[in-house]
């Protein structure tokens, strides 16, 4: 049996992620109802789930389960989607589209949507902690800290902050590197740990070979979404485009013209590709998500 | 040697935890220095600490180490502060002032408020993860899975959302306490059940005894509350008074009168203590805690 192509993978991987998701969030009759469906049409039916992606992949080099896998990308998923929840709200970057749909406040009010994020980062250690995911409880335990770091304010949280704090101020290129390190990077990062504790023992220098190919993806991310926001319209994307640039936040862009960015995002790709050689085949899957990534065009 | 009476012992345990938590808490230089300073303001120097107190008084059934416990109550006391900085914003309960001080978001705004809590939650289950707390990890990822069961949409969250949903309605009683067992109830039973998991092994019917105590001790908790929310005026409780009638909000006051409600708390420290006589002598805080919760005057 040969595997099947990275389109046929992610796809079926996708499709996993919805029903686990769909099946592990609180049904959309539970009360409070209200929070429950606002919980639900923010993480289901959305998104490329580069990040579940990410912990499928990575779980590939050590073999695990994709039972144990799943759970652990729902567990990075929510997080993610908690984010977006609270990013989009008026007080942040007060945005009305996301994936062409109505963002969560707009379709269900702010203190819903507040509310509905908390809630999401709750079930994100709630169904980290809720089954088996690792041979020894002990690793399990340093995945819900990896989570945690990765989610607060030395990482996700952390990100945002500086974001924020830098709305019309210049950055420099290592300022503007570190935000994203934490903004994006850090949850990407995480994907990859979580997915790697999942199966058979790994040593640590192999482990710290997959976060530095984590921490490159992780900026490429970036670069390239930088790069396609600045070049896409409203239409394609599917959120409000453009937007960076009119509230004078620094890009990758702004900062080193199109042409370099794109430079930019290939080379760090390439060093990425470079941290995976030892692990061969195994790492087939990781390979083709930093191909995924950087050449995605939306 | 015997045991300081119980003033001394919640002083002290006061004084750990604002040791503790300072020393958790990312320091206020620490980029972003704002988001940190509002984590901060938010967490320290305020409250009596009461889950804190429950977690410690709960590890005494079991002769837990002060070590352990500190870091379990420091993760209960990140969540009930990020619980009061969300609701305390515009989109909620638009408080201004808590504990005599201006609300986070008074204070560092509304996007940093947003910020803080969401990083105050990561924080916690950073804490419960961060260090051993239990015996057997396996226990310590029950842990995290009650903590963040009690902090999401079946827990905190929702009690919050059928709050929030609830305003001018007409509810029953029975609906009344469903919201106070989820909104305040789920993390104080989570902060004893937290405590009894980290010294000697309980079985499983004493730890439903302890959660049996702890359902009581935090439906009192709430009643006191309402009934205290009736009697104070904003000098003395520090924060905005009478509000939650003013918002037509039911409470067990409005629903049952002010005699009725006091005799309702009276009765529900009688079942409490109940549950906790087979401990003897090591159940001695819980029903000092008990006291306190329903005999205190602010």
């Amino acid at each position: 049996m040969t595997a099947p192509d990275f389109k046929a993978w992610a796809q079926s991987t996708q499709a996993r992620m919805e029903n686990v998701l769909a099946d592990v969030l609180p049904q959309a009759n539970h009360l409070p109802a209200r929070l429950h469906e606002a919980m639900r049409y923010s993480v289901l039916d959305g998104g490329k789930r580069v990040r579940p992606l990410l912990v499928f992949a990575a779980g590939e080099i050590v073999a695990a389960s994709l039972e144990r896998l799943q759970y652990a990308a729902s567990a990075v998923e929510m997080i993610h989607a908690y984010s977006l929840v609270h990013d989009d709200m008026p007080a942040m970057d007060n945005d009305v589209l996301r994936r062409g749909k109505p963002t969560v406040h707009v379709a269900y009010g702010e203190a819903t949507a507040l509310l509905a994020g908390d809630a999401l980062q709750a079930a994100a250690f709630d169904v980290l902690s809720a089954h088996r995911l690792a041979d020894n409880p002990a690793d399990q335990l340093r995945m819900v800290n990896i989570l945690a770091r990765a989610a607060g304010s030395l990482g996700m949280c952390g990100g945002q902050g500086v974001d924020l704090y830098g709305v019309g101020q210049e950055l420099s290129l290592p300022e503007l590197e570190m935000m994203h390190i934490l903004k994006t990077g850090a949850l990407i990062r995480s994907s990859v740990l979580l997915g790697s504790f999942c199966g058979e023992p790994l040593a640590e220098d192999a482990r710290d070979r997959l976060d530095h190919f984590a921490k490159c993806i992780g900026l490429a991310f970036q670069v390239v979404d930088d790069i396609l926001d600045c070049e896409a319209d409203s239409a394609t994307l599917g959120k409000t485009a453009g937007k960076d640039a009119a509230n004078n936040k620094p890009t990758y862009v702004s900062l080193l013209g199109l042409s370099e960015a794109r430079r930019k995002a290939d080379e760090l790709k390439a060093d990425a590709l470079d941290a995976l050689a030892p692990f061969g085949e195994r790492g087939q899957r990781l390979r083709e998500i930093a191909d995924f990534i950087v050449e995605r065009r939306s």
